[in-house]
């Protein structure tokens, strides 16, 4: 049993602490400055706002004011800040977290450096400060919502420390929820990351089905075609990372998920329809969009590393296409002769 | 242009002909003794009786009486049979065909060895003559119908010699239909013959969410953590095959695709809703299936292993478990937890 406090009470730091909860863990959720509405609703309700579902009894709901007594005893702090609080996170709360308590994130996303490499947020974390923090993160296929419905989940823990680890899946440990566990914390996140990119690939399949049978009709080989592209590229962009090929599985399954969840897949479906990335922003009311901010840090990076002669355009025809449509105004025009290969023995 | 005859008028081999005839080919289709109803609805409406789409014009078709006709100048021999017609196609077809004329089946399985082993069904048909024939095959995420309706569909096309599977391309490749080659004969049929098993498994988890929900309601972070599972697994089983794993694409397309067609969907989900297999056989009317061929044969190869030592039962949780639903007798329990792994770099 342990005192878990999460920062940033969004839908994804909520919802892993039901599985803490379950299993009798002390619980104390801390809302960002943003999460104002969120916190009052649960603590008059005890349901969450966004969430839409009832929270686990016992959770005591602090606002940021009172992050500081969130943490007192605590042994262990959950970051639920999404990618666009991770410059947040790195000001506000880093600076005020003691170097004995470890961090758990739940933000996913890849950052790329100057000389077009990609780096994970636990890294971005650690060479943010001088702290000795143990910064460890949360991968795998799980949305929010099923996994507060209990729908068996499988996501791997990542960390430098496997003892650590080990110590953060026995809280969270639950019959609907199974943890693996690596401290291959680039792999891990490059393969979860990259899937944000993939499933908007895919979903243009979607759209472009729709677009061609002028309704809201799905056929499957296209969407398997750009399936198959997306593990190929996906292999490559964790060679390119760093990462241990192992972890194309937990990428994948997070693609499957994705695929069928929220935002990405419309966002996708209207770039299939042949809409422009402009006007399709406009249709979703301009909401932000991780798959974009990883798209882009990706292509920007492969790009890059294609100039420099480190890697080759012809070896991410889909990532290209995607960032062609989010950043160069193009519309959809899947390349999919690109996507043939030879291979001899 | 080229004359292609086709034997087996089922619904692949059927749809195939599809882009071969839309790039002015000379097409045959001829019947197997079971197909006699297909070829006179053909003949007598130019329509497909089980595909139920309209055929491209100008296809003669043929009853098995007249297969030596329809073989009179043909430059490739199309194999629509399915699993269940490859003894037929040994025993009554491979003895008619002049060494010459090349092969090109769509038929997707494995075949399990004495000693563990699996091999594809172009060694065996290479294996059961002594004439050298060359045997292709298709591999690749392709259902029937949507290749006939157009859908943009990515194949791979695999022999022994890389020029002529560049010929055998040359026929069929259009602007819906995109063609990969590859002289990893067992690599790529083995990828695409797992993922009939493990679609099986990830149907699973649709049945389970059923039974919990009380409806027709599904979640996927279930889904995605068998998917990933599967991934794991089919590299594994690549490996074990001898298949180079770049192929692993080739089957993760192909599962994405299954995971959403037909029969093995439909007996997944019910095994997953705790029905016994003879029972869902029962409730699907007896029909034959091949993911339930290819399931039992690659379990039967991998527990032989296992005995031998050569192969690690932890290694294959979720096949063994297929395997325990529909040749053991047991109702679903999914091993989740066997799907954690634990890695150090």
């Amino acid at each position: 049993m342990a005192v878990i406090t999460v920062i940033g009470s969004g839908m994804m730091g909520s919802a892993i602490i039901f599985p803490a909860a379950d299993n009798g863990n002390t619980i104390r959720i801390v809302g960002t400055p943003l999460d104002r509405a969120i916190i009052d609703h649960a603590r008059a309700t005890g349901e969450h706002l966004t969430l839409k579902r009832k929270m686990p009894e016992g959770i005591t709901y602090y606002q940021y004011e009172e992050f500081e007594t969130a943490l007192d005893g605590a042994d262990l702090l959950v970051s639920g800040v999404s990618s666009f609080g991770v410059d947040w996170f790195i000001s506000e709360i880093i600076p005020k977290i003691p170097e004995s308590l470890p961090v758990l994130s739940v933000t996913k996303g890849m950052v790329n450096t100057e000389n077009g490499g990609l780096i994970s947020y636990p890294e971005v974390y650690e060479a943010s400060t001088d702290k000795k923090i143990s910064f460890m993160a949360v991968g795998g296929p799980c949305t929010s919502y099923e996994l507060a419905d209990h729908d068996p989940s499988e996501v791997t823990f990542c960390g430098r420390n496997i003892e650590q680890l080990k110590w953060a899946r026995s809280l969270f440990e639950a019959d609907y929820y199974h943890v693996s566990v690596s401290t291959d914390v680039r792999g891990v996140e490059c393969a979860v990351a990259m899937k944000n990119a993939y499933a908007l690939g895919v979903a243009l399949a979607i759209g472009m089905s729709y677009e061609r049978e002028g309704r809201e009709f799905e056929h499957y080989n296209s969407q398997a075609a750009i399936f198959g592209q997306a593990c190929r590229e996906m292999t490559r962009l964790l060679d390119v990372c760093g990462g241990h090929p192992s972890n194309l599985a937990l990428g994948i399954g997070d693609l499957y998920v994705t695929v069928y969840g929220g935002r990405t897949r419309k966002i996708g479906i209207l770039l299939g329809q042949g809409m422009e990335f402009d006007k399709a922003l406009e249709v979703l009311n301009g909401v932000t969009l991780e798959s974009i901010v990883i798209s882009t840090r990706t292509a920007k990076a492969i790009r890059q590393q294609i100039e420099d002669g480190r890697a080759k355009a012809e070896h991410y025809p889909l990532l290209l296409h995607i960032d062609e449509l989010v950043n160069g105004g193009k519309k959809v025009n899947v390349p999919w002769k690109a996507f043939e290969t030879e291979f001899e023995l």
